[in-house]
């Protein structure tokens, strides 16, 4: 198996089965105190250097929470601040210095491969929080962990799963990411449901069909909803061929609660990387569908905090002290309930 | 009386007189901690969110440091940043997410009335750091502290309290929140001066006079300065009804040592929210004071830490474990001189 | 000797040789904890107000990073976001209230000497850095460190130096501070290579020649780089008298293996004050350099956090308290390698 310790994480591709295995059973293991049943430190003293050269709230938010709940500390930068990268310093510079600060690296920049570039300088871990159009290996990996989880309590497990990932397949990131991770396993079928225009990526496709899975791609959403998983997107009306193709399919991959109860089956869990846009003109995720419990949207979002959580765990190799640095809750909480 | 545990703190309206006096007790419990006698980590491990969706410097990192002060972490968002909500996520769906993520909120936004409809989605408490022109909350309980810290030395309560509001009283959000809790108290006067343009709204009079409080109404600061505190504010050129009354009355609604000595007692107190404007056009507060002992208005901001202390440590339920958790100071400090 | 504890840390100027040398040494201590063999809480519970009211990652990030590393919180402010100084609020009420709720404070500003005017205002240790055309003593401390440090395991001292600044030495803060600095030492040499339009000014030759040291200027860089140390900084093009002479200069600071291989000797050891412009039109210091082991850019980097550490222990009075406070480290390095 890799050797997570020191390692970089940059892309869902440097995993195999064995890797990403271990990354969903070490998250599984901060339920406790991202519910807040105890309290860790086992990176009292150390430094996350949380660097957002595109802002991303919740993303940020959520790495910078993991490293506190492991008792670290976050030095962080939002946006353009960053002087001297438009001052004409490389990215390889700008690694060399802040990795010689922290003990570990988040970061998210706007440009493809910005964040291996980056890598090539540190002399700590780096994980890739997002770098453009290429990768959000953290995103794919808490999905990956909603779904095993969301599975669990029905005995299904991630072989032999039934999902329909549905919206804008052809830009959504997430989407790309998932399929790949879901080739690692066995007898997946996905079931693509897209406009013509916005379908998935034949080298996508190709993936998961060489992996020996099956693929059905279909612009319709009725008939096709009754699986394990619908991992929902958005659809901008800007992103398709033409006004006319815009017209044809508008509304048409919307979810509601009446849509869930004509074509899902009992236990069809929702997904959805988030933010939902709640604007009339876009509602992907109705409202309606808060009270239901199979939308795991919040649970997918929390997920990510163990995700990240496990990973700042295993490339800095204090996965097996956890324990041996828990201490009780001192405050009340609702989270635990 | 009200529980605080697991409480959203959003308007001065949710609190009664007892509420009120708990609340200001444990600020004053707060002291030995903010003066640095001592250190409490009792939330060490907590994460507070401290989300300013309008910049406001000092009240941010009033509540940061009220957190770090009691050991907690703090992670933060400033500004525009929040890419999700101008990507069309509804509040609801924002503090979903990251109240999953957090012990405590603490928010600040322009719109009024966004920190209530954020907490409805919320899972732990959320305190309003001010929603546009609507309540700051911890402003004017810092303020009530304040005054009644400021009198005990002279033997006096808030009942009994003979107070001067000042400056533009129309707009001012402390003036009104303040008027509001002074009325749960007993014989308050309180003096308004303000142009006439600009005069305290006929509702927060009619809550003070509803309360059995005499409310005097002067554009005149002349004879109406001697009382036991004068809350000054800021009066903006531009709120004025015309330039004609901005000409009237331009200079007249500033307080500098000549005015105090001639007009206040010996032992009125001067207080102000707070930044106050040194540009000679407004000038409200000289700087001629600054050596005046009964100047509290650096007080009053040190208090907004205390205010937030007991905030954070009532909602999360610590209240009673402070001294359990008390730890002594290391370091140089000329606070506690 | 000054007592450093509860002083504030504004100027090079406010140092004699004493001072420095124990700054020197306390910098030397903070190795063990940046270089994670240990880890160190003196400062746990104590709040550094890290204020950047100019931007600049690198230094703020070194800041923040140096409180963690002794334990302590950071509260933070970046940019224009100070809507306080923006309503006409002083520097001197700014500074009240921040200093309030600190235990120190960094500050960096856009204009000259606001950082001294903050300071009259703060009941706590404020650290400039960064104050305009003005000064940056950490950098100039930070860079004699550096010096000190490499040429240790030559046997040589900072009494004796052969140094050569380099670029442009007019404008350039760090170099004039550093001067100035040197200047506290003995039998200095230091070669000044810049264009003429761009050479150190007088005052700073001045104060080098009275404290007895030998100062060359020169236009040349062949046959003056056989130094200890070339303390490379960068020209921009349009700093020039015109663009005649900027032509005539064009590439000449530049400094590369080759330049390196020919004019240096063995032990010349390379700074620079970073970031390093690595675009072709600028490149003061050719990327093929990195792999040379002289090449200092990066330690020197680092080293600002161990100069950042010893100013706050030392301010805070706690330099002899760190091996009281000590702890293992839990986690992997790869920096104590």
């Amino acid at each position: 198996m890799m050797t997570f310790e020191g390692s970089h994480i940059l892309s869902v591709s440097q995993f195999d089965r064995e890797a990403i295995a271990k990354i969903l059973s070490v998250s599984a293991q901060m339920m406790p105190y991202a519910m807040r049943h105890k309290r860790c430190h086992v990176l009292d003293g150390a430094i996350l250097s949380n660097l957002f050269f595109e802002p991303s709230t919740r993303t940020r938010v959520s790495f910078g929470t993991a490293f506190n709940l492991l008792g670290g500390f976050v030095r962080e930068t939002v946006g353009e601040e960053n002087s001297s990268l438009s001052k004409g310093e490389s990215l390889f510079d700008t690694a060399r210095v802040i990795s010689g600060y922290s003990d570990v690296i988040a970061m998210r920049h706007p440009q493809m491969h910005s964040v291996s570039e980056f890598a090539e300088g540190s002399s700590v871990p780096v994980i890739n929080g997002g770098d453009g159009a290429n990768e959000h290996p953290t995103q794919a990996l808490l999905d990956l962990f909603t779904i095993e989880s969301e599975m669990k309590p029905h005995g299904k497990t991630l072989d032999g799963l039934n999902i329909a990932l549905m919206g804008d397949l052809k830009h959504g990131r997430t989407v790309h990411s998932l399929s790949k991770l879901l080739s690692l396993y066995n007898n997946v079928h996905v079931t693509m449901i897209a406009p013509n225009a916005l379908q998935m990526p034949d080298n996508v496709i190709s993936t998961l069909e060489n992996a020996g899975h099956k693929v059905t791609l279909t612009d319709k959403v009725e008939g096709n909803l009754a699986c394990d998983v619908i991992y929902q997107t958005r659809i901008q009306q800007e992103r398709f061929a033409s006004q006319d193709e815009a017209d044809l399919y508008r509304g048409h991959f919307s979810l509601n609660k009446k849509v869930y109860q004509q074509f899902c089956h009992q236990h069809t869990v929702i997904m959805h990387p988030l933010p939902r846009d709640s604007r009339p003109e876009a509602n992907e995720l109705d409202v309606d569908l808060n009270d239901l419990d199979n939308l795991a949207i919040f649970r997918q979002a929390q997920n990510g905090v163990l995700v990240r959580m496990a990973l700042f765990a295993l490339t800095l190799g204090v996965e097996n002290k956890l324990t041996q640095y828990e201490k009780p809750v001192t405050w009340f909480t609702t989270k635990s309930a």
